[in-house]
């Protein structure tokens, strides 16, 4: 299944488990849209947020993440991986 | 450790073997900055490449990617993960 990166920025001073809490709340509902959200990461000084997941289309990611409350800025296929 | 993400731009057309010889030429020096590139993710449509890596700084990572040719856009720390 296609791997796609997104980003979202202004996320400064995100903990932990805020982290956590937005990646949960991600979970519960991916597999409606067969999303399979692997990992996050975050700087909590720049605001930045990285998601890598697995779907059928970077359409997929964004309904789970807009339906989660947290939307995007950007997202791109990763179809290579070394 | 702290880990980094960094992302290079322009990188369109990419090829699984041109990331695969970018990625090798890192891990070729990377011991002599402390750096530890884990694993690398592109796109050539958009020409997007980002990188985690784990190292004592950005500086360190930013050597290394300039010396083997490939210099970052931009990196930020990603102290938390989930």
């Amino acid at each position: 299944m296609p791997e796609f990166m997104d980003i979202h920025r202004g996320m400064v001073g995100i903990t932990a488990e805020g982290l956590k809490e937005a990646h949960t709340a991600d979970l519960a509902i991916q597999g409606e849209e067969g999303v399979n959200f692997k990992q996050a990461w975050a700087d909590p000084e720049s605001g930045l947020v990285y998601c890598l997941s697995e779907a059928d289309s970077t359409d997929a990611v964004q309904r789970i993440h807009e339906r989660a409350g947290h939307p995007f800025d950007e997202i791109h296929p990763v179809p290579l991986k070394v």
